[in-house]
């Protein structure tokens, strides 16, 4: 059953920050969507079949038609409902192209090593991806200072595509900051990107969408038992 | 010494495929640049200056910015040259998806399988490889099927974003083919990517900067030689 040409609905799971992603950007567009939880070790047919190829949330379905993977999706949004809200992207192609860097840089770079330091088996993995991931965010630091000149995000004067990019890692950064009562965003060493993740948590329609911290910590704690089971039941 | 509002340059390395890319691009849609050669073992300070964060080729740089990263230089050539040669990317928006959507499997699924099936220290990981490739080609296939609906090219009756992000692997994979004396692009199994490859290889604009295959082999085969060398050293 296909729904009317308007039609926008979401499939999701609560604690992806890939799905957080597109909740953001519908919430900052103002778009109004239907969401579909997803029970990722009970697939819906919907989900498989509008996601052949990966079978992974999210998926964004607008009048019948299925979008994957968080990045397309965040594009897509802002060329399909170009109307609503603020643009995402900006019309410059060549600051088009640094957003565009910047958001392959945190999803190649940052989330790699993000989860690295916080999922891998041993402490030694563990510590590199940690060092990786204070790297790259010390990166995103110069970033953040270049391109927004003063303005609080990446986006300037409002949030954009590589604050959404960023952003949908941010509930999941503070339920790690909680767990093991570090700062990830160091306001002495980062002051530009602990403002940001202030500004950006700040922002209502980013508040509207984002994850209980608590219950977060409550599933990572629940996961690293799971890898620890593992890692004494392999070695 | 900036150059003047319209100059492009690309840094490159004539065996890159992320630079076969961006060349293949800027021939299709008939751009006229400077193309400055990289020494990757001593990089020049425009390179180092110009992709500070991951020194790397391909670099754009067009009336002295730079642009780096293939996926993200093409998607900028469409939008600073819009009005030069035909549009890399359709102008509808789930169309655009779609093609960001392939570009992104390619990149992230096809290219992580062919690496791992070329240059592994092991026959295990290369076996594995080569079937995880063989996998994606053949999922690329029933793409090709899905989105060019009897037409030459992912980009339908010419070629586009999707067919220049998989053309850019085509002189690697053509070395391949002649070092290990296989098919890749097998006419029985994947008859339209067989297809696909025979007409995007003969079309004047690719085959003007298509590196030659004989000298890639060359290549090939010292780099297999230093990893053997490194294998049973490291043993």
């Amino acid at each position: 059953m296909a729904g009317a040409a308007d039609d926008v609905k979401l499939l999701g799971m609560w604690a992806s920050p890939y799905v957080l992603r597109v909740r953001l950007a519908l919430s900052i567009k103002g778009i109004r969507y239907e969401y579909a939880e997803e029970d990722l070790r009970h697939k819906s047919e919907l989900l498989l079949r509008s996601n052949p190829v990966h079978n992974k949330v999210p998926v964004l379905i607008h009048g019948g038609k299925p979008v994957c993977e968080s990045l397309v999706i965040l594009q897509y949004i802002d060329e399909a409902f170009g109307g609503a809200g603020p643009a995402l992207l900006p019309a410059d192609p060549h600051e088009r192209a640094v957003a565009r860097f910047w958001a392959a840089f945190i999803e190649d770079t940052l989330v790699k090593a993000m989860n690295q330091a916080s999922w891998s088996k041993t402490e030694g993995e563990k510590v590199e991806g940690n060092k990786q991931a204070t790297a790259a965010l010390r990166t995103l630091e110069g970033a953040l200072r270049d391109v927004s000149m003063g303005k609080p995000f990446f986006g300037g004067d409002s949030a954009g595509y590589v604050d959404i990019v960023l952003g949908g890692l941010l509930a999941g950064v503070r339920a790690m900051e909680a767990m093991l009562g570090v700062k990830a965003f160091d306001p002495e060493t980062m002051p530009l990107l602990a403002a940001w993740a202030d500004n950006f948590g700040a922002l209502d329609a980013v508040a509207a969408v984002m994850p209980d911290v608590g219950r977060l910590v409550e599933l990572f704690v629940m996961m690293h038992a799971q890898i620890a089971t593992q890692a004494a039941t392999t070695n």
